[in-house]
């Protein structure tokens, strides 16, 4: 149930005193070499680990992830980039590998200077407890303001993924980061665990809305060790297809369930749009659409806003196609707006589960995405912290 | 100082019976023949109103403006056509005019049949009522939640421009709508006032955010009647241009002073990128940012998400160019982020007014927003409503 899930991994997570009581550093290696996959935030504001993890990831194949809360060590200019590769340096040292095997990632402040010789002090000890039980604690030391630890993990017939992250969560004076590492067990070269990781979030993590933010930060890291000695065939790739799947698909509904101010899981699917670009483009905007979130806030399935949203989509630099007068949009299962003209009914929304479904009726194209509500926690947390 | 300001146009607001006691139907004419432009919501949802007053503008030169408030005439179906087109053919009957001559602006609750009966006998008492002085009266009509009335006017040498408009209400269950009417007795062909009219809104109210959202409804009309008998020349038409855009920035900076749950007034300016559009698309980016307005809500000069907001600005489909390294960032003067790097300084934003001006350093692009932040306001006014 936790990225030590997977044969041959092992985890820790310690305090190194960069928050003030809560673990802070986590730390993941494969014992014996592995290759890996990383997806990381599309920003052109990119924090120092970001720039740091690329460079190793494009030199050697990774086998360790260190992992810091409460810095985000973005724009720290030279001297973050260099405290990202020193900290990839020791952790490289105290494990018995060359730096550009570790990849390093960060949440918390940006343009705060990471506390290094806190990071190095801590790494020692991170080192010293890695254990294949460590995966909970990992899970704990990645938190910022998130309200309990992501884990998630799945067995195929003969191998296992399991995976850490964190969500939403305000650190001032900056955003929020969402940050994942996955590791299995399944045998994969290195340009496969990329083709892997890439289908596995682009239907997951990157389906998923708490705010419409981008961070400086964002990453997602992919292990794979091998270490189940599995023989692949077609069968089993597709099978560890789904696992992975499954992982991401868990770990980023746990995000927006966690969402900062988070009362209600909106689902949004897209269905009969011209093509699966533009159901996404539509499910999308109304994912981040603020009348939509805060209609959902106030459970009222205000069918008027997801009109007034999927008019509004852009995709391809066009507004998606989509005709008023072939629209349904149900809520919870009851259609309220159908083909283009209100059903009358009126679908009670007293859960903390919000199902839009709209269908275009145009095409086959169709999406889906997962989204937080808009409420008066939102703004609580982003607004009442002060320089 | 409203849209009777000009030489020959008259206008009335009474109270039809839409809304319970509040005035809801304004009608706006030139006494003599003029000639006038409209811009419609880009929204592929649109109101029976804006698809009665697209074919209306483009069959004949108008001369009067009909507008509505309490109920939005949007996904009605052919019944709302009909029911705009009949608003229409009264008010013209009432004003010896064609049909073609009258536009009909709706805003209110979406998927809602007009009451066509109220309407058409509010129009005999909105005519009767019509006069030179009645732009209050009308300017007042058209509101929803509105706090107050919005109304500008500027006067050249020879000439006068006036307007009204209506900003960000919430209509259950539905959403903000943007609708705006200037009038001017400057003479202007029809091509001419379409050119002066796109060249004024897009400085103004293209260049303003309360959420981001686009309504179904977004109208903003201007008539000209010529009745200054004004002869012109380049340095005139210099004069009115400017004098529209005055009109136009101030009913703009009024809807957004006054927008759902306004508390602060963000004026965001960005200078140096590699175009202009990109630096509008830079600037929207931040202006419609949930972080950098709940920050602002919080006076907390958060640097952090701006640079975050600008990273993720998309431009033509691809990200709008940014060197993080060149980056400076002021909040209301003072640059809290400086070439690349914190400058240590905090300025204190506890006023109305938060000024964010990010420079780029690339090049010689420019654009400016305003924005509302977002508070606990804009949440409640936005999910305290239900069906």
């Amino acid at each position: 149930m936790s990225v030590t899930a997977a044969q041959g991994f092992e985890a820790s997570g310690v305090h190194a005193g960069l928050r003030k009581a809560a673990p802070d550093l986590a730390l993941v290696r494969s014992v014996e070499s592995a290759v890996g996959a990383a997806l990381f935030t599309v920003n052109r504001v990119q924090a120092a680990p970001v720039v740091v993890s690329k460079r190793a990831l494009a030199a050697a194949d990774p086998q360790a992830v260190v992992v810091n809360s409460a810095v985000a060590n973005a724009a720290t200019g030279a001297d973050g980039e260099r405290a990202a590769e020193a900290t990839a340096e020791r952790a490289a040292e105290l494990l018995g590998l060359e730096p550009e095997q570790v990849l390093v990632l960060s949440t918390g402040v940006i343009g705060v200077p990471l506390p290094l010789a806190k990071v190095l002090a801590g790494l020692e000890t991170a080192a010293a407890e890695l254990s294949s039980s460590g995966g909970a604690s990992a899970a704990h030391a990645i938190l910022t303001t998130d309200t309990h630890a992501k884990q998630a993990s799945a067995v195929g017939d003969g191998f296992s993924v399991g995976g850490m992250a964190k969500g939403a969560g305000m650190i001032h004076p900056c955003l929020a980061t969402m940050l994942a590492v996955v590791t299995t067990d399944y045998p994969l070269g290195a340009d496969e665990a990329d083709a892997f990781l890439r289908a596995a979030v682009a239907e997951s993590f990157n389906a998923i809305s708490v705010d419409g933010e981008c961070s400086t930060n964002d990453t997602v890291v992919l292990l794979a060790n091998g270490a189940s000695g599995l023989d692949r065939s077609y069968e089993t790739d597709v099978a560890f297809g789904e696992a992975l799947h499954a992982v991401c698909a868990d770990l980023a509904r746990q995000i927006v369930t966690d969402g900062e101010g988070a009362t209600v899981l909106l689902e949004i699917d897209v269905a009969g749009a011209a093509t699966d670009g533009e159901a996404q483009a539509i499910a999308r905007r109304i994912a981040t659409s603020p009348l939509v979130k805060t209609a959902a806030f106030g459970h009222d399935p205000n069918w008027g806003r997801v009109l007034a949203a999927a008019g509004s989509a852009t995709s391809n630099g066009g507004f998606a196609r989509l005709e008023p007068d072939l629209l349904t949009v149900s809520f919870n299962g009851t259609a309220v707006f159908d083909r283009g003209a209100p059903s009358g009914s009126v679908p009670a929304l007293d859960g903390a589960a919000c199902r839009i479904e709209l269908d275009l009726g145009l095409g086959s194209g169709q999406a889906s995405y997962l989204a937080s509500d808009l409420s008066y926690g939102y703004v609580r947390v982003n607004a009442e912290y002060h320089t």
